[in-house]
């Protein structure tokens, strides 16, 4: 390493987690949109870090300004707000080369009154989030969707058999046990101009009927059922991701207190856990470039 | 303070957040019950903090023990299996004579699968949890039961004005704005022998109507008409207590940026927020005892 | 409960976790203050509540303003900046009554550079808290200090026998067991104008010691040692309660792995935990009144 | 995508934070090691994928029983017993080609007892954590220390100037500001065969010093000082990377409270916060192959 130069690697910078809530009041009927959205820019940015000189940081204030204002024209599908934010980035200050925008969505249901739901009055929907990336690399985007604490249990349906026993190995075959996870999937469009929410709902659906459906060899073999089905149903899918703890549920030994246990009564474990980490992709997928660069969990 | 003996207090101790799932596999069409249980034992325990004697000392080990077994014999609402539980320490141990016996209950709800939900396989319901506290003092029972972490919010329909203004108020009074919080509430029965789960469905019914169909002048008052609701249809609840916190939501000014904002693009602040804590009782409300005492939030 | 009323119970109100940094710059040697204050009043709010009636609601906003106003006339100790605050909402408004001061107080050191502290360069301290309340009630203030997530562990020194076996009894005795436990303690002072800074560091000092020298026959014997020797040396606490987990660490069965295991190898669980909550006293320990309402844990 | 045929991509799968206390007591004087360890295999797993063939599965159940059994061996510098362990996985098993083994250790300080440190009895360290990630590719190993949740903060010796303006600025510039932010770094070493524990340490050192004296024009600078003096330091270290938040502390006006504010009190905010991610490297670094995959942050 003597005599080597110290340089500047792969970076980007911008604002995190800023929180948007949008009400669509043009009726009565409002509309409510909630996200945490997050900017943040590549490009040539080596004078700030070498010498300290701002000239090309736009001010990550900036971003979150843009964020609030872009919201005031509209959110929609949030691939599609994302969209938005990095080509004007991207378009309006040269020395931006591309970027990575990210957001959380989250749910609210209208609040039931006499059976119908109220007009602006809401409660927050489950604990899943939904979440999209963009990212963009020489001025070519890729949207990435997902979603994340999706949690899913089967109460049977799931064997764990035919591992190979070491010296370290205890553990019991079993044909019967519960099988438990925190989905995060993240898919990857191969084109732009997608209808981002129906396609949303339709992978969502897709994976909890595929988790629901698989008799589970393996968590490993349900994760890849899930990823099959997601793409045997969309061919603007090429990839999909999956981060999936497995959530042990451990049957308790009652013996001593003079009862049976025939898979009814289990002590949820909290650490450690599985964790199970594929990708289920096509032969032929696009290249990805970095756009999977920084996203938490499985690249 | 010279001269004074030094002695044990009021104490409690046990065994925190037993996780158990409990499948009912008894056919095809599975159910599940999923929940955290405390059990905490209160009685003549000063020898072990005074001379490190455990006679006394019911282990807290014996006491998650005792909770898996029960849950063998079956569940149900968790106020009925506290009691179950806290009438089996006070009677079999003689110098124990009550304490706090506490239940989180999460939701699952069936994967739909062709329109029809799944025989055995959920998704975790929404992000509150159902709470109940069942206190044992001298033998006496008292039922606490609850929800947490249930997240609405009105887009319109609140109002804040009419608010004393000295010199450090820079507020400004508003006709219009959103209202969030996140309702914590804990109400106390007077009898015994209630069907908890009904009560239950109830109470939180009546909750979101009433947070959705009041025109709030103040976040008190949301609260207290959603507490004199509970209490008008049930004769059975003799006070309600609530710990809500106001999260703000800030109008974003985006003038600068020449756009208007007709309360549509607002800011979701995470801290400080506003902590508004009170209960509803009825006049003549029996007497709780010590049942409140150690519940996180309001006394 | 026919006929009964309903009306508004116990209730307070304020803004929560106002998050405060000041910096005392007078030389080039700064010192820091990081804090996080909640304010809650009560008195007379019966008409927020039933009415919508704000003309005694102290806005949430301007108890916040006030916080970061008195913080400019500097915060010290922050029981003195705590009885500062209350004395000025029930002073300077006649319907209110008393309130609720809390803090929490997080530690920040200097960096060192080449052996010295720098001047205005910081590193947070550890992961434990200093907490103080100031409850006001009917002019009269309390002040409770405190500290939470004091961690600490003992690798031997502590044993587990003697305990009582039912039918639900599976533990075994111990006399070499590793103690591990997360501090969470509150202590009442009964006479104001104290030097709480001095007061609170030697009080952290006899719990740590006094958790070291304790040869531990049960958790609740340390928990009265660690109160008994707080009161002995300070007449002005009158006395002390504290919430404290027993943090269980199994030891590894190795055997299966031709191993042996003498107390060296441990998994820490992390639920479910043991749970000890006790107050330590005086026999003529004057009435705390209501100070102790609200505060999460033992009550 | 028509006629594309789906499989299965990159994938690892093993157990996650698995929680080990390990103490060594050979003399009266204990030492102890805390640390939560994550074990994930890469190789030939896809016939647990496609067809639930589990033959090739090591239970993630065994994986947690090898740490237990090899921390009975000792642990050690993390860096080297997570070379261990993955050396073990790749030797035993033909199949397992690579994988990535990582930790988070947590500091335990003696207890002071009448100025010195006690024998068995500790209180937990700073809020920071050491991290350590061995990974394997094709049975060569990659070493990468780290730290995160390194809290620090410059009360002044900050600026922000020269940044560019655009329709969305509202930024004002400042020449004296707080700098706060909580560093996670990774460093990539070159050679295996070193003193980890002594490296981290001097690495550690050099962080905060370097934080320390650079008067910051941008979070940016003070970033690649940080890493550039790592570097220079340490021929060893081929790069290291850092994801870092600006902790926003807002100066708070106090002019409509009669006060002035110069540099004292400040909000400090949760969110929005900046976020800077950024390596440092040689110009001439070794390749790092996948050994970056799958560490959350930067990529």
């Amino acid at each position: 390493m003597a005599g080597s130069t110290i340089i500047l690697g792969a970076n980007r910078y911008g604002k995190a987690e800023v929180r948007v809530v949008r009400i669509t009041r043009d009726t009565a009927r409002h509309e409510i949109e909630d996200l945490a959205i997050t900017s943040q820019l590549r490009g040539d940015f080596t004078a700030a870090h070498v010498d300290g000189d701002n000239a090309h940081v736009v001010a990550t204030d900036t971003q979150k300004n843009t964020i609030y204002a872009f919201a005031r024209d509209g959110i929609g599908a949030p691939e599609d707000f994302l969209l938005r934010l990095g080509a004007h980035f991207v378009d309006d200050f040269d020395w931006v080369s591309g970027g990575r925008w990210a957001a959380e969505k989250y749910t609210w249901n209208r609040i039931q009154v006499d059976g119908s739901g109220h007009d602006h009055s809401f409660v927050r929907g489950g604990t899943e989030i939904r979440t999209a990336v963009v990212a963009i690399e020489n001025g070519s985007p890729t949207v990435i969707a997902g979603l994340t604490d999706l949690a899913v249990l089967k109460s049977t349906g799931s064997e764990f058999t035919g591992f190979p026993r070491d010296e370290y190995t205890t553990l019991q075959e079993t044909t019967d046990r519960i099988l438990a996870t925190s989905v995060t999937a993240r898919w990857r469009y191969n084109v732009l101009g997608l209808d981002y929410d129906a396609l949303f709902a339709d992978v969502r659906r897709i994976l909890l009927e595929a988790f629901a459906l698989t008799h589970s060899l393996a968590l490993q073999q349900s994760l890849f059922q899930m990823g099959k089905r997601v793409l045997e149903a969309h061919p603007e899918v090429d990839e999909i991701k999956f981060s999936m703890p497995n959530l042990h549920h451990f049957l308790v030994d009652l013996t001593p207190f003079g009862r049976d246990n025939p898979g009814e009564v289990f002590f949820a474990s909290d650490r450690p856990y599985g964790l199970i980490e594929a990708a289920v992709t096509r032969d032929d997928a696009t290249d990805a470039g970095t756009a999977w660069d920084g996203i938490a969990g499985f690249c």
